[in-house]
């Protein structure tokens, strides 16, 4: 903690620096104001025994977000117990909290302004570092450390080391933020990046939805958090205000860094049973699918959703395969209502759930089967993670599990174009 | 089975008459031809198991549907692999499939014409009653005689002793088909109508729909049947004939005659623990209200939607009421997307659901916790029916329900009325 304060800075070392208000590099410890406190009801029970067990209440309520979203509605007495307490700790304690059917926690605190450039964001949701979407340092961590940074408005951390992802070129059609994504975790290794902050620099790319889907992913390589620098209209088009020292220096220190040339890139396609276990969609074409599943806080958003109404209008879904769509937040199913999506996704058949985490969890909603094989939009494809321990998960674009879905087979949009020989 | 044949029939004795080709009474045996088996996925795999031990299939495959609409999508993997059975089997031998998402059995078969007038239909569910509004014989078997009548294309059953209901005058408003189908429940016990058929002497009043909400709650007072006299243009609209062997006739004998006047009917809401502990909503008023499940077969259709839209149009549900409307059927969502009543509903904060049976048995998406209280517009309010054993369950009309979230506690439409003192 006592480096000079001229050494370049990674984006993770200068928002940790800002909001430990000293001067912090990897390997560091700091001591940092907390933003946001994220609890999902599935571990809220023990948040709450934590706390009470502390003699403590939450210093900052504004600052805590209680979210029902894992297996929301409940499936269980003891899931419905667990959720009423974390709604009436909500409610007795004055923190926030988004109920049954507002959606998943990570979409719902970006679309609640509840993560903004420069903040510091924790969640009980290892995919927490969703929140560097917006230039947050959102990372995951557990029911005591959650309690605590509850308790005290902060939390200390070792500043991760940072590895820096740059991309270039332009996406060419059909190919999207998902396959970067998935390409990523290829490159790194399902645990290439433990406790590094995984840095993308995409330039001006991307929606604020797309670098959601980026920064999701990063935890699949292990990382504390995932930054994706800011850049672009669509992104200032939200009204966030992006301060100058959320930005890396140049010449900060990286420990590895990567290149992904969008130019030459291909759909890609995550195969059971590692997350890094990425191909062509080309390359596992044809394979018999049961279920497809589009959701999830990584893909269940409204430009997701057109993603797949693209593929899906006037088609219809295979008679053997099930297609579930789950909204990732209400707003995301108000907005899919009005402007007419919802309609051509049930015209083609698929099966609407109520926003929240669906069966990504394997906890309801779409639990698979034993020997069923899935195409999900998710982020995690391990073994029993959707149910039976040998159905198999496959990881893709929703534009691609909408043409798997219509050919009932896993498919290129391309492959089931009107027209097409699948 | 030698009673001649110039005593007059009740309804019951001329199906099952004309359906096993003789002339039978109430008290007699009659072994008649099954129009349509009805199997649902919780207890597929036990009807499968006989016809296996059997070593039968099928015997007119196109007179068996499978529906999968208990726990849809599935919430653990062993009731995923019971429905992966039912899917197989049903493909394999040639049976209709409605799979996931195709909304509630007894829905799906009205609407896919698998119950027509003078049809024995029988269902692996109790509510099977249901297929009376259209003038079928419908009745819930277990998993062996279901298994039997799909096997030989028959069933045996002892006629039932008929009771008479009688409807004079006409609703006010605010007062549904629900409200008389409660009054109906209240006047004649839980268990007053047990193995009897319950002949509903409606008129020309009530449109399909209603008539299956009359229909559907006979079962509760332990009928084998719910049978509604056909009558008006509403229900000849959808293209039914109704021979004149269906309607009972004059001076048929009725075991028991009771007489509901329309005119003085209020609003009537069953309180637990059983169904026939019905009162005016009046009468209950005011007391808070956890959750409200709109939906089920007894009021999960496109006019219940309405009833419900008509309440919340411009209102907020309760912040401490969760709203969950889960509509019967694919068909149902689909019309109430095009039509802007789901708008309605989601502006107002209802969450809404895959169609199905929803949290009807407690089986998943709005389990109740201990001490919770929920206003359903289902059929069953008894002890731990939704969920904890100590959750208290409600039934209304979905006007009333409706209400009943807006104020987050038991109310009347007029109650939550723009400018109303709840």
């Amino acid at each position: 903690m006592t480096s000079t304060p001229s050494r370049p800075q990674s984006m993770a070392e200068k928002i940790l620096s800002r909001r430990s208000s000293t001067t912090v590099y990897a390997g560091d410890l700091a001591v940092v104001e907390v933003d946001q406190v994220m609890i999902v009801d599935s571990i809220a029970q023990s948040v709450i025994g934590v706390l009470a067990d502390l003699e403590a209440t939450p210093k900052f309520p504004e600052r805590v977000s209680f979210v029902i979203d894992h297996v929301a509605p409940a499936s269980t007495v003891s899931v419905a117990q667990a959720q009423k307490e974390a709604r009436e700790y909500a409610t007795r304690t004055g923190c926030r909290l988004f109920d049954v059917g507002r959606g998943i926690c990570h979409q719902v605190l970006v679309e609640e302004k509840l993560a903004r450039p420069g903040w510091i964001v924790l969640g009980s949701d290892s995919h927490s570092t969703t929140y560097g979407a917006v230039a947050a340092f959102g990372t995951g961590m557990g029911a005591t450390d959650i309690a605590l940074a509850a308790a005290s408005g902060k939390t200390w951390l070792k500043v991760p080391e940072s590895v820096k992802v740059t991309l270039s070129g332009e996406l060419r059609p059909g190919v999207t933020a998902k396959d970067v994504a998935l390409e990523m975790i290829r490159m790194l290794g399902a645990d290439g990046a433990t406790y590094q902050s995984i840095e993308i620099h995409a330039g001006e790319r991307f929606s604020r939805g797309e670098r959601m889907t980026l920064a999701n992913l990063c935890v699949e390589a292990g990382a504390k958090a995932g930054l994706v620098v800011p850049g672009g209209e669509v992104l200032t088009a939200y009204g966030y205000d992006f301060p100058e020292w959320v930005y890396p220096d140049e010449g900060a220190t990286y420990v590895r860094a990567v290149h992904i040339d969008l130019n030459t890139l291909n759909a890609r396609m995550s195969a059971p049973s590692e997350v890094d276990n990425v191909h062509d969609v080309s390359a596992l074409r044809g394979l018999k699918v049961d279920q497809v599943f589009i959701g999830t806080c990584t893909n269940g958003r409204l430009e997701d959703l057109h993603a797949a109404a693209e593929v899906l209008r006037g088609q219809r879904v295979s008679p053997h395969t099930r297609l579930l769509v789950i909204p990732a937040s209400s707003t995301v199913m108000e907005d899919a209502l009005r402007d007419g999506t919802l309609l051509t996704l049930m015209q083609a058949g698929a099966i609407l759930g109520t926003p929240g985490c669906g069966p990504c969890m394997g906890r309801h909603q779409g639990v698979l089967a034993p020997g069923e094989v899935c195409v999900s939009t998710s982020n995690r494809n391990f073994i029993g993670r959707m149910g039976a321990a040998d159905a198999q998960i496959y990881l893709a674009s929703p534009a691609v599990a909408a043409a798997t879905a219509v050919a009932g087979r896993i498919a290129l949009p391309e492959d089931v174009r009107e027209g097409a020989v699948a």
